[in-house]
């Protein structure tokens, strides 16, 4: 139940170091989890039309190699835990040229209603969440 | 009638040519207008509140000289029409050190409301900006 | 020879009013014409390391309508002009989903060395491009 | 020697939930961190340009309230550790306009050479930021 996309560095994700800025991996990361949510029947556009966001609560990356422009990334993302109003997700980041591990990453997202009040996830989303969650060390 | 804002370049708006990367001139353009309008009592952040946005329609930069990270721009910004339902601002950014030209630029923008459909200025706002169109030649 | 890429609107890519911020359309155009030149034999990574840079010196969009969250847009991009030491790009955007107009754009980029210095393109680059010049109504 | 910046949020960091979007935080801290060394007298941009990077190795991040569009955040910076090639730094922000805790985080960053190899920091560099060491905890 590990959720695999590409994306290839842009231009614009670069900086003055020549590589992509640290700040993208958190992109990257939300497309993931988005991805492997779609892909599993849970799309975050209409969780959020019927009134449930997913902020972000906590982020931890840790960064293992640097990617270049043009470059290709893999994100492996999983769904470490789910509880009534909060999931985990795990991410694991690779070059797509040579699988040279990139970044491991995880974050918390936490139910909220449209004013940003904690709320219980969807009970449907809960389940099908719930029968992703996979035991990863990210290593 | 020309407000003026100073920005420093963020090492995250570099790119790999080692120069602020040329999107961000768009971001300084719209710090350019709303710090223009707030200071001459239209705040964005209200208007956005009561139901109107002012979405850009058109943008038009020709970029003269690069910018580095840490170097200070500044955005002179001026209002350079007003109708019932759009506004054209202008712009003209500097290099804080010696005042070397930087970019101009032109943006329009329309008055929409929540839906995006174009709806005409509160009369007050369009009234505030009339007072503050200014013919000036860029270069 | 127009080239056609896919994006879908990235959730950081959104603002407030709930559709792809302005800037980002900058980042696609980029996307758009590196991807062109990558399926005719010009590597932008690769021309960068043989010291030849292409930085942008002009943009011009048109906003005809708005993109949402996890919506396609799809990018045709044409080479308009080639000369001895510029290139414009044409641009036009429209949604995956229904093929409805989303934006038109130009771009002219520059041939600079290293430190930005106006240089010619490497002839081989010049032929390539030249032979992907095409007229094109962007409407 | 707690370093603080305040930065006003930009229309372009909201996203479609109308708040700051998560990625930004790790801007700001980049900001925080650049001005606390600029004004004990190490220049970020003068280290890059001797020949050493300071990219970011890991980064650690708690949401605590959401920031909106034009809001002010405080952000306090001090340096956590430091050690022969890597720093960690610390940081507090808060809302300005009443001081609401918005989010804590933590950054190592590694000393590297023009090609990402890890070398030591410059000895004053080192000598500079070792007398900023301050014991806090962000709570």
């Amino acid at each position: 139940m590990i959720g695999s996309v590409e994306v290839r560095v842009r231009y614009a994700e670069t900086d003055q170091m020549g590589r992509a800025h640290h700040r993208n991996y958190l992109v990257w990361c939300e497309l993931g989890r988005t991805t492997l949510m779609r892909e599993h029947g849970v799309s975050y556009a209409e969780m959020e039309r019927s009134g449930v966001m997913l902020p972000v609560s906590r982020a931890e990356i840790e960064y293992r190699g640097a990617v270049g422009y043009d470059e290709l990334v893999r994100i492996e993302t999983w769904v470490a835990r789910v509880r009534s109003r909060d999931i985990v997700f795990g991410y694991r980041m690779t070059r797509g040229s040579d699988g040279r591990l990139v970044a491991v990453a995880r974050t918390t997202l936490v139910s909220a209603d449209a004013e940003g009040r904690p709320v219980r996830l969807p009970p449907e989303t809960r389940s099908l969440l719930a029968a992703l969650v996979t035991e990863r060390d990210p290593e």
